[in-house]
């Protein structure tokens, strides 16, 4: 069984499930471990490490199944030549998150990639398809890591309405399991893309007490904010913040941002302190709402096919069910 | 056709669809119009004032369909003898929001009514379920109106884990079409309850300028605060908030809410006159993040039957067009 949608067609995948381009955390491994599953893997390019790209981009040039290479676009745009390095590649997909598209979508398409635009308004989405956007992500505010404010349920059918069936939307934010990929498709959705759900998987480079905070973690105990990019100097524009677990760290600075900056030198060597020993109560565990429906660190292909199984079901269960037939007129 | 679920079952309704208990806003002519389009309306109640209690269900008990009479939990308990002028109109349910319901719980059955309660959280439902309660609604933070932060994405999954089926769950905040109301049985709701599309309705009682900028308002033109409860003198207890759209007053006064606090007489007695001269520059429009998907004031039973159809229509299609059959197992 598949899910067939204008995504999986375009991208020429089994299922309408992307992964996140998670800054790091997204490395070849968990990449391909989610593209053999039917889904798309997108490597976390983040802020452009290029020897970090060139050594995970070695390994997926062997991939034998499609994949897409994620970077935020404001930071990538100050060292362009490592979009150079991504393409080389051959990636399925090209994603471009926060900041403007416009310079890079003409070399994307060039070498035959699709470019993947992930927006949180209207405004952004419309800047996307003037780039040339194929796809757009429409990321809500329930999303782990940087973001804005208007959640998945607002920002989704705006997005939807915007492109007016010219491109395919996926839905990004607060979801990981069967029930919002069901969801989502409702909403006219032709996909999602994960980033906590696979945060929280065998193959995700991340160590392994993070994973288990995230399992441990109940809805309601992550927060959008600016302390865990204020302690590690590294300042996003507006309208951007970022969204991740509730710590001690988090507890004492959030409401005192102010006294946070005066003392950004001291704050900022304490915390590269606490990251490197792996203090997590200090350090930042960057993960969205959906933590309270993530209880366990599966692989990734299992998380893909569990998801599917779980929508399909739904889907299927709720056309019998729920509408009432005996009334039912012909359909169009 | 109908959409038939555990609510409309245990409510004896025709359509999942619930009439938010608006205070004033909902008055008997909004809650008759969609309980006759096959939904139930709920009489909003609000803070009990007796008088229009006393008024208002005068018209309903000739109604010869179900209703529900809503209430503000916290408010109702100072004056718990507007209970007995509701249950004296023979509702099918009382529904009770943001507060205590457990000292309520057992004169609402007594008196053969179901009652419905309100939540934002799990500790909450909780409460909810202990007090006695029949129906929970999962209300996510783009609701019109008082709620807390959590989002609709968010809450109605847990809240429906919850539950584990023991009752019907509702879904609200950020609902206003037929994708919602599919997207929400998917997520495992059993129906949906709106205000903020039946405020923009023929039959709401609140000017028809505030109506027409509900219509204009953009998604992202609301936002959460206590500026509007503050400036009216009403400042609820905390986890809740009110969501309103953005006018010059809010703008005015978000981030100054200390400075206003130290000015209050003045900006309440302002603002009462801004009211009361219909100047909705200053009085709230009270609404949520559905102001993007509402762009018309049609009579109530439109809302119903347009809602019901666009779901049927989704659910119907998305099983036929998303789910690729040729490889379909045979049905559990
Ligand atoms: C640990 C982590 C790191 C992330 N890093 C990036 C990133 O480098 N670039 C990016 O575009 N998005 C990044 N995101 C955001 C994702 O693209 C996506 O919007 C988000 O994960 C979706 O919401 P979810 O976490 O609820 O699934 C990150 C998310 C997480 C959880
Ligand atoms: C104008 C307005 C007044 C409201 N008044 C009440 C009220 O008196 N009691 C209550 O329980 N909820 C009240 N609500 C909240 C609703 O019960 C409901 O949670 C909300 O409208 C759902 O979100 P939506 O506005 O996006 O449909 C009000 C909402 C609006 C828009």
């Amino acid at each position: 069984m598949s899910i067939d949608t204008p995504l999986t067609a375009l991208l020429g995948i089994r299922q309408p499930i992307l992964l996140a381009p998670m800054d790091v955390v997204a490395g070849a491994r968990l990449v391909t471990a989610v593209s053999a599953a039917g889904g798309l893997g997108i490597l976390g390019g983040g802020y452009g490490d290029r020897p970090w790209l060139e050594q995970e981009t070695a390994k997926l040039r062997k991939s034998t199944t499609p994949f897409g290479i994620g970077f935020i676009t404001w930071s990538m745009a100050k060292q362009p030549e490592v979009l150079d390095v991504a393409l080389a590649a051959q990636p399925r997909a090209i994603m471009l998150s926060f900041g403007d598209p416009k310079p890079f979508g003409p070399r994307i398409k060039q070498a035959g990639a699709r470019l993947i635009c992930q927006v949180q308004d209207e405004e952004m989405a419309q800047d996307a398809l003037d780039a040339g956007a194929d796809v757009l992500v429409a990321q809500g505010t329930e999303a782990g890591g940087h973001g804005a404010s208007r959640t998945t349920l607002d920002v989704v059918p705006a997005i939807v309405d915007l492109a007016a069936g010219r491109v395919p939307v996926v839905a990004a934010g607060g979801i990981a399991d069967g029930r919002g990929l069901a969801a989502m498709l409702m909403l006219g959705a032709s996909g999602v893309l994960l980033g906590t759900r696979f945060y929280a998987s065998q193959e995700a480079e991340i160590a392994d007490e993070a994973k288990r905070r995230v399992c441990a973690a109940k809805s309601g105990e992550t927060v959008r904010g600016i302390v865990f990019d204020l302690s590690r100097n590294n300042v996003w524009p507006a309208p951007f913040n970022g969204r991740c677990l509730v710590n001690d760290h988090v507890q004492r600075w959030t409401g005192r941002e102010v006294e946070l900056l005066q003392n950004v030198k001291k704050v900022a060597a304490d915390y590269a302190e606490a990251k490197a020993r792996g203090d997590f109560d200090v350090a930042a565990v960057i993960a969205g709402e959906a933590v309270g429906l993530i209880h366990d660190v599966p692989p990734a292909a299992e998380i893909v096919d569990r998801i599917t199984l779980e929508a399909e079901q739904i889907l299927r269960g709720r056309r019998n069910s729920v509408l009432n037939p005996a009334q039912a007129p012909a359909p169009a």
